[in-house]
């Protein structure tokens, strides 16, 4: 087995705690990542508050391959993701010339002032290199394993699509959908029992109510393909098993 | 200004971390949470694993009035909350005799076998309390305090609605939005201005994205109805400023 490369996502951001916005962000970087092979292993929504945001960033970079933030690189006053994640970096955080270049650049084409405010967005801590974001032109940036992105879901989307290729991968976990008529209650014992002899394999159970009745998904992963069919075999023949002797 | 009364949220689930499944109990805990008066700080998204779930249940309450996680208490080999957070406690956790007796009634109720899986679910913390579930009979438990609920969520929301009436609320964040057609590097500096004078209030500014066309909702937020309404006037007059000026 390949070693596993693994990510952490920070969502920063008072409107998604407070219920006013629902987050996008997290179901898109969790598929994209899951496809291709790295394993998103923790989520922290934290508030637009400095020592929040650089705990959660510290936590989780020192465990993780990479950490994704997405929010607060905007050029409003509650924007301080970029001064938030130089200070747990302990980097100062100033503006970057390429980056004002570009986006003095991009406002001058299009009539619009660049103004102090539109300047923040140019600051980042020293030594980071720009995501490219092709629908505002204010970049995100990478800073030691952490990827500082947007929130707007549109460019948090573009922002990421530019990251992907720049990032270790790992061998995918691959998984397999079971359906099963039956809730879980009713399989609980024996799936435990095919887990354990399947140690190569997670297996994961998700009860399901519609309509008033419990059904349960199984879903079988592994990063060995024999062992992930060998296993799925098993689960198979346990529903159909037990749907005999309904 | 009255004490304020926060919450964090733990939502447990491999599912949710490999994109599978898209949580919808985050926005509806911080909506309700938000209408009562209790301020959601900081939530988690963990794995199903004991450790991970520990270090975020020991990390949150400490820190918070209330914690609440969602998902791992059903009855199958993947379902590990229970333990995890008497484990995390320092607790024993046990068959819960009056839990064990409401879902044997239950599943013979309705003809169903009450299975050893199924018994699983009567597992909590010595000393918890439980939390009513009106769809499927087994109870989530309250601990110290921690609440412990289900991730599916037409459960997650009955069991909230059995836990409102015994928390305590706080004076409620009250919050005003003022749309805005400018984007936001062009009210960045006076909209600062305006926080720095109303310092009793928290102004957000979220970009948004629409047909190529970027514009603002600026929301203000505070627990004084006055003070909110001043920054309120502030703001609007700012933007009807630029409007005469565009």
């Amino acid at each position: 087995m390949s070693q596993t490369v693994t990510a952490a996502m920070i969502v920063i951001g008072d409107e998604i705690l407070s219920g006013r916005t629902k987050d996008r962000n997290v179901g898109h970087l969790a598929e994209i990542l899951t496809a291709v092979g790295i394993d998103l292993t923790e989520v922290r929504i934290v508030a637009d508050d400095a020592a929040a945001i650089g705990e959660a960033v510290n936590a989780l970079r020192a465990r993780n391959t990479y950490v994704f933030t997405s929010g607060g690189i905007g050029p409003t006053h509650d924007d301080i993701t970029a001064e938030a994640v130089a200070a747990a970096l302990g980097l100062p955080c100033a503006v970057d010339a390429a980056a004002d270049a570009l986006l003095a650049e991009h406002y001058a084409r299009r009539g619009i002032d660049y103004t102090e405010a539109r300047r923040r967005m140019a600051r980042m801590p020293r030594g980071a290199t720009h995501i490219a974001n092709p629908v505002s032109a204010a970049p995100g940036f990478r800073i030691a394993n952490v990827h500082v992105m947007a929130g707007v879901p549109a460019i948090f989307q573009a922002m990421l699509d530019a990251v992907l290729p720049t990032l270790r991968t790992g061998a995918r976990l691959l998984s397999e959908t079971v359906p099963c008529p039956f809730p879980e209650g009713t399989i609980g014992a024996p799936l435990a029992a095919i887990q354990t002899a399947h140690p190569d394999t997670i297996i994961g159970s998700y009860p399901k109510y519609d309509d008033g009745r419990f059904w349960t998904e199984i879903v079988v992963r592994s990063r060995d393909g024999a062992a992930l069919a060998t296993a799925r075999a098993a689960v198979e023949a346990m529903v159909a098993g037990l749907s005999q002797t309904d």
